[in-house]
């Protein structure tokens, strides 16, 4: 392809699509641009879900049962961690840790989290261009019957169970986007928002300031993959955020929060019913098999999606 | 006993004094002041592997076979470092970068390295006091033919290779001795001088403003330990350096060291040779099986250095 593809995704669900996409598109072709208002400091280190995710799932090192974190994983440093007395809720192994440590000490020597990014992509034999949304702070808070949580305490620690109200993105109106992002943002001839969750994977990247209005009146493809099939999120919190806020609990309710930035969204054959309602919001509905779980499943479906870019022309929309 | 015991140690091979003071003492009879001229910066973490080998081996985990670190140590945190591009020069496990990440962030938020190592004691169950020499950061520089290098550099990176002409303790004169030293040097009542490197363990605490003119004007035992046994060190460069110094590679080199400072000096049998040139320096030895190597040997030895403490009297210099 000769186009320049924007992709913003989540963490797990959204590397998988990521995965595809640097199959099927050569480098020069792909910004892949990830949430990063999971990020959380965890014994003193900086922590970035779903760069990791994203970044572990492209080179091939993610631990596919587990469905998170790193294959061949162990957890010595976290158990002689709670050993010294600390409360080691959010687990990070020792090939993790790895990772971690590094980024601190790049970030404490002064380098932004897009320099971190590059280095640690590079080192693991990452081709594909992984950029932060943003090298500022944006912590995503999930306004709860508990109260306000961080969003790994609301997912990790608390397992999802309170009930969400409302989700912010704090620091995000001082934020800027990361660089590569601005410059992806001024020059992007397909967007693609992988299947991550509308609310807090992708809702973060869009509450940066510029990119919802710049994707907004953008008049290329912007295509986006359903991460809820037949009603169940295919991972994580998804389905259960969007009844709580009112949504539809289906790939309708993820259409209804891509009004206006959406031109089609891919759905899975077992919700082929509810095309029309899709339709009704101003979105194309396109019915494929969606769910990946295999090499094969992600390129396929990147295929999918670079074939629609491929044949999109102005009359498409 | 009812003496109040200040001990000076570096790190393994001080330790295991230590640990034999800690089985013949009560925590309250006892502070153990520890070099921390050693500790570094890997990683982005910061390390005192002095006051780690004293805590380690009080909690009864040191590693007796490989002689440093933890018991059933494993480095998959590191090679993962490795694999991200970093030079991991500088051997941290995994259990052990439990403590150095601890110990980080506990820093990070504004604690003394007092406090750091007063609650890692705590957690592993070790109730000696143990008390690092300084609160702010003293740094042992090695001057070499192959230039100024910091203490780690010389010791684990260039396996004591280069020739040293010097050894300095940077930023010494503007260090306190950190508040518990700072107390035990107010009321002690008989010093320990474990069987450390006299030059690069003892010699940073001694540099501590204050300590010097402390001991030298003490008038209680101020018992010393020599670390060399027959013209060599137990272990590490001690032999080397004293010789590299224009000092005797004996247990005369190190009392002579120590002259001013120390009463008595037990040196080992093999050097009873040496017997009569310590006494010309003003220091009387004290003949006895000063190797360690079990657990026996230390609490044999450290009853020893108790009895000494407690046979002496005003007449005893």
């Amino acid at each position: 392809m000769n186009k320049h593809v924007l992709a913003i995704a989540g963490g797990v669900g959204g590397a998988k699509l990521v995965v595809g996409l640097a199959h099927t598109l050569s480098p020069q072709e792909l910004t892949v641009v990830v949430n990063t208002g999971d990020d959380e400091t965890f014994y003193g280190l900086h922590v970035s879900p779903d760069l990791d995710s994203v970044m572990y799932a492209l080179a091939g090192l993610s631990d596919a049962e587990r469905g998170w974190g790193l294959a061949g994983e162990s957890w010595r440093t976290l158990e002689a961690l709670g050993r010294l007395g600390v409360d080691t809720w959010f687990g990070l192994g020792d090939l993790d840790m790895a990772t971690h440590i590094r980024r601190t000490e790049m970030l404490r020597e002064g380098h932004t989290l897009s320099d971190v990014t590059r280095e640690l992509c590079g080192a693991l034999g990452v081709d594909a261009n992984v950029v932060p949304m943003s090298d500022d702070p944006i912590r995503t808070i999930a306004v709860t019957d508990k109260g306000d949580l961080a969003f790994q305490d609301y997912f990790v620690k608390r397992h999802c169970e309170p009930r969400i109200s409302a989700v912010h993105f704090q620091g995000a109106d001082e934020a800027n986007p990361a660089p590569a992002f601005a410059m992806a943002l001024d020059g992007f001839e397909a967007l693609v928002l992988c299947p991550s969750n509308p609310l807090v994977s992708v809702g973060p990247v869009l509450a940066v300031p510029g990119v919802f209005s710049a994707i907004e009146r953008f008049t290329g493809p912007r295509i986006a993959v359903s991460p809820i099939v037949g009603g169940q999120a295919l991972r994580g919190p998804a389905a259960k955020m969007l009844g709580e806020l009112g949504e539809k609990v289906s790939c309708v309710g993820v259409a209804h929060r891509y009004v206006g930035i959406c031109d089609v969204l891919l759905i899975d054959r077992v919700d082929a019913a509810h095309a029309e309602e899709i339709t009704a919001l101003g979105i194309r509905p396109y019915i494929t098999d969606i769910v990946m779980n295999t090499d094969n499943d992600k390129t396929r479906l990147a295929e999918e999606v670079v074939w629609l870019i491929e044949g999109w022309n102005d009359s498409s929309r």
